[in-house]
């Protein structure tokens, strides 16, 4: 029934590492992402350029881009805010860009400085321009669940924005429950909502946060409404806003676990992943986010 | 359309602490289990009637039955492997016991010490027993998706034990996955064959371990599939078979969480499941499983 082919987006060397307060230098972020590739992830976020006074822990993505190997297959998307965020991706010969915004207001001003209506602005020519370049463009919308600072968000609210980013040309959307307090009783209606705004031919991702354990559970929520695309986190790397192993994005080695015994189609190993996750945890000194890892390595060093 | 009433089966006082290494004393076993009572759970499962020489952490059962507030609305079970156990459970004027058995064979032979066949003529007398005194038996079937020697169970094999105990007119079947590997994959098949072995007069429940962090997504096949009883754990105390952490049974206060936040009625006091499992958590020296209570906790302690 549900045989079809299933893409995962791993965000761990960008949205994951960009979240977690130890740095890592540009050889360690090259290894992750050559590890990543050499596992089968078909589409890797590398990097964001950004400004490094702002966002230290993303500072020479540039140099990460120049230093890994690309597999031709692979797409390797950078997060962009602005057109000299756009012309470095055109420098590194991306394919794909991701923009971000969110669908709560406050949110918006707090994380971006600035309100929805105003981001749509700030995005709308280096949308333009990446199109005009020949660059995908993939959008976060954040908080389509909740927001810390507003609490519930109206599905109405996402929609509109998703709406404004379709009618610029975007052609991928990836839902973000930013602070994981989603479950199948709100995510379903989500997307309902979003998927009549947007029509059938917009790629809808699920990009959903483990905070409250609920991730798995809305994935597979989504993937009954038809959604194929998910962003997950190699170890769960990444959007910890709460106490250290609460969980920030959901772990790609779970991902994986999952669909793969539900008979999806990936060509991931998760053997790496499994090793991908151990080695990059204790690199920045963290507790490993995904169950899967936590057993499987217990049970490998049983006698 | 799932608005109807779900049970869930508090099993902390039980299957969680007989699982947990630092044995606890009666006083906090009444504590705990007068507490889970006053936060609306309908089922606790509040000890075993079984030889502390081997099950040390169930010693003073008898006391836990005999100092606890009892609501006459809850049921409140006990674990009993023999007639002596039984004796104790009509003692302390018990409406429900529970017996076990394994659909592995090898794990039957380790774990209680006989073959599946010979499980079944021990608890036959206990169950004819129990029936003649007007107490309900519920039984547990471990390993129904994959087993810690023999790696996957068939599908058919859960059905054969679960017949059988049928055949011994048992009207509630908790369908354990005690390594926690399933997924919906597995999980969805193995209910099928079940109920298509019972028919649907009996009552499945599902007892999901969380060790590769599945359960939630389980329970939620699970629900699709009609199941409406769930076994759970406070804190998700119990059955930590690899890393600490990597999780036992599935927390109680996740699977409120996600089921109240989809609409089913419940009347268990999350706020109050949070608080009970923090204790606990504290008075046995353990982290708590429950990402939900990490995450609330993280929140409520912010300025």
């Amino acid at each position: 029934m549900m045989s079809d082919r299933i893409t995962l987006v791993e965000v761990g060397p960008r949205d994951g590492l960009q979240n977690e307060p130890k740095p890592v230098s540009t050889a360690i972020k090259v290894e992750l992402v050559d590890r990543l590739t050499d596992a089968g992830l078909p589409v890797i976020e590398a990097g964001a350029f950004v400004s490094p006074k702002w966002v230290p822990q993303m500072a020479g993505s540039d140099e990460v881009f120049a230093g890994i190997t690309r597999d031709p297959s692979v797409d390797y998307p950078a997060l962009v805010p602005n057109l000299r965020g756009l012309e470095a991706a055109q420098r590194a010969n991306l394919k794909t860009i991701a923009i971000f915004l969110s669908a709560s207001e406050t949110f918006s001003q707090r994380n971006i400085n600035c309100s929805i209506a105003k981001s749509y602005e700030r995005v709308q020519p280096v949308v333009a321009a990446a199109q005009e370049a020949g660059i995908a463009v993939r959008a976060y919308i954040s908080c389509v669940i909740g927001c810390p600072y507003e609490g519930a968000i109206p599905t109405k609210a996402v929609a509109a924005v998703a709406e404004h980013l379709v009618g610029m040309g975007i052609r991928e959307l990836s839902l973000g429950d930013t602070i994981g307090v989603g479950t199948p009783g709100t995510i379903r209606p989500m997307l309902k909502t979003v998927r009549s705004a947007v029509g059938d031919e917009i790629t809808l991702a699920g990009h959903y946060h483990d905070t409250y354990g609920q991730a798995l559970s809305n994935i597979l929520a989504s993937l009954e409404d038809g959604i194929r695309v998910f962003d997950s986190s190699v170890a769960g790397l990444g959007g910890c806003p709460y106490a250290p192993g609460a969980g920030g994005n959901v772990p790609t080695e779970d991902v994986v676990y999952m669909l793969s015994d539900m008979g999806f189609e990936f060509g991931v190993d998760l053997a790496k992943l499994v090793d991908i996750g151990h080695w990059i945890c204790r690199v920045i000194d963290r507790s490993n986010g995904s169950r899967v890892t936590r057993a499987m390595l217990a049970t490998r060093t049983e006698p």
